[in-house]
């Protein structure tokens, strides 16, 4: 892979412990893959009866490290929900046994398109067979039961980690006390599969995709396809506080970016977005992206079981569905609706001007949002 | 440019008639083009005064067939504004003299990247000055000097036509009895201008783009452009009811599209957005896609001039501003920002699932909110 070889041998590495189901899994397609690798990190300790673990569930780029980590060499690996994971936090380590996994299919040391295919000593990259929530829930089943894990206090995830938390509703109502989704959808819609469907065609429109088959990662496709959902995972109103019309002017310091360097560009804005895209480039894989932005696409909590209605309506667990008063993607209408469909929920709404991303920045309005629906779930006794 | 020199050579014939004024064209830039061209159409007739001319201003990718027109081989070209202009509707043409040119810049008769320099021999492409929305409204002026129009009962325009609308109100006081901007910016903001940056990466960074310098038009960097400002013009709602999680089948009678045959598709809104971008590649002119975003991003009312409460202020026209519910490009709050600080301005809100296009689209509520606000104009002697 190149330039990629090395962040991605790195994240092996670095992406937490790796646990390895014995045998074959089998696939919702039909498919199988033959060894699957699971990533995972652990904060706080499982208690005796197994019955004080809380699952977190990644989003599309996202990966093990929900909480910071220290690495072996000293440096501090900042944890994208580190804003509330940790001793008097929401997701409190003296009392919860917090759990993250790297969703199968990813590149952040989980089986994924990264990965070597024992059949072929060859990368998978898009001959990887397609994978499904339901299949990443599934893997995180098999982890959480190595780990002694007998119930979980809850699942919590935005966005793609949404989707996992309403299918561990519905997959396994027995091992889940109380599920968090937040931003999320019960069945991908139309707009955000058309937003999907943008990415892609940049990034297989890019000659360097070379049908997946490529030595080099496709970097100006995977750079343009994070610059289009990076707009979507904001708001017009933060972008106009953080930018403006303020303009950059090359000579003041402004260095290009290289991607794009013929290109003149006029805004900050514009450089940031560039920017943005150059940083995934060096972090993430293009395969991965094709076919995780397909994962969630494909995520139809009805499918093969009945209406939307009827299955948010078979959920048992408490739950409670945060909607974000700015999020254009996964609008807050929609966190209402699974709210009123799941039996036991409640509805909270987040109010940020952020846009989608705000379950990943206003950690002060999560902590206390959080703490509050832990506060009132019942002590059960494990199994 | 190749299959492209079809389609512009018949966009000259067929886009209305052309005024070349005398002279050079003289730019906000301070560079001028030596001879300039101005398609428009006009419907209904000029009075004596020349006092009952409206002024329709079109956005991105239009022309200036506003109102259908009938080709001389006898076809019927659909105008783009048509839901409102013509006998018995708001823009009534046995009342008002309705005109509507191809802004200066754009591909369809008007001069601009497809146009012949004159100094060169060769078209422009990417080597043509960047215009602005002022130069635009500066060419429409000289326009309706030579139609013989004295004063301008009102200038309507959704988009980038209400940039015009709002320069029309600063520009030329004394010339426009009213204005309509709708669903517009006075200033454009950071959250169009990143939006309007990642299409522009999307051509660019398509080979076939040459530095602008092509023979054959960036296909499918050009497709990728429309397909991502395709999302942004609709609304989820809109989406959700028209595509929902409907899916394709290759063999259905569904036909892949050439630019992307290689790449699969599973859902109809995928296929829709790869229909839209090819339909946007047989019509329009890549370099003039990056100019004429470049125009809108670089729209500030206040440049130059004071900050937008001064300008918006100083407009002396009654204005009606038109915001769309569910616009996600231009909010309904931008709009009613802008009504709020012209100091005779109403606001009207157009409640429509269609986001940005509603305009374009929802006629009927249209020609309502236009007919009872031309009909409050009190009937103005020309000068």
């Amino acid at each position: 892979m190149g330039e990629s070889k090395e962040f991605l041998a790195e994240n092996v590495q670095r992406f937490g412990a790796v646990y390895s189901p014995q045998g074959p899994f089998l696939l919702d397609s039909g498919l199988s893959l033959s060894s699957v690798d699971i990533a995972y990190t652990t904060h706080g300790e499982l208690n005796r009866d197994g019955s004080n673990a809380i699952l977190v569930c990644h989003a599309l780029t996202g990966n093990a490290h929900a909480a910071n980590a220290i690495l072996p060499n000293g440096e501090t690996m900042h944890g994208w929900f580190n804003g509330v994971i940790g001793r008097g936090k929401a997701l409190d380590t003296d009392k919860y046994f917090v759990i993250c996994s790297n969703v199968l299919g990813s590149c952040y040391g989980s089986t994924g398109p990264t990965s070597i295919d024992p059949a072929t000593g060859r990368r998978y990259q898009s001959r990887f067979p397609q994978v499904t929530v339901r299949d990443m829930v599934r893997a995180q089943k098999l982890l959480l039961e190595h780990l002694g894990v007998c119930r979980l206090v809850t699942v919590i995830g935005g966005s793609l980690g949404g989707m996992q938390v309403l299918e561990w509703g519905v997959m396994y109502p027995d091992f889940v006390q109380s599920i968090v989704p937040i931003a999320t959808s019960a069945r991908h819609s139309a707009w955000c599969i058309g937003i999907s469907e943008t990415q892609r065609l940049a990034i297989v429109s890019d000659p360097a995709w070379l049908g997946g088959e490529y030595a080099e990662q496709p970097a100006r496709g995977l750079a343009i396809a994070r610059s289009i959902a990076m707009i979507w995972y904001r708001s017009r109103v933060s972008f106009e506080e953080r930018f403006g019309r303020s303009e950059i002017r090359d000579g003041d310091g402004h260095e290009r970016n290289r991607l794009f360097a013929e290109q003149p560009e006029a805004f900050s804005v514009e450089s940031y977005l560039r920017y943005q895209g150059q940083k995934l480039v060096d972090r993430f894989d293009a395969n991965t992206y094709i076919l995780l932005t397909r994962v969630m696409d494909l995520h139809d909590l009805g499918a093969g079981r009945g209406t939307l209605k009827e299955v948010l309506g078979s959920i048992s667990a408490l739950s409670l569905s945060i909607g974000i008063s700015s999020d254009v993607l996964y609008p807050a209408d929609e966190q209402k609706e699974i709210a009123r469909l799941i039996p036991r929920s409640s509805y909270v709404e987040l109010a940020s001007p952020f846009g989608h991303d705000a379950f990943l920045i206003a950690f002060d309005a999560m902590n206390a949002i959080l703490q509050q629906f832990l506060g009132t779930l019942p002590r059960v006794p494990a199994a």
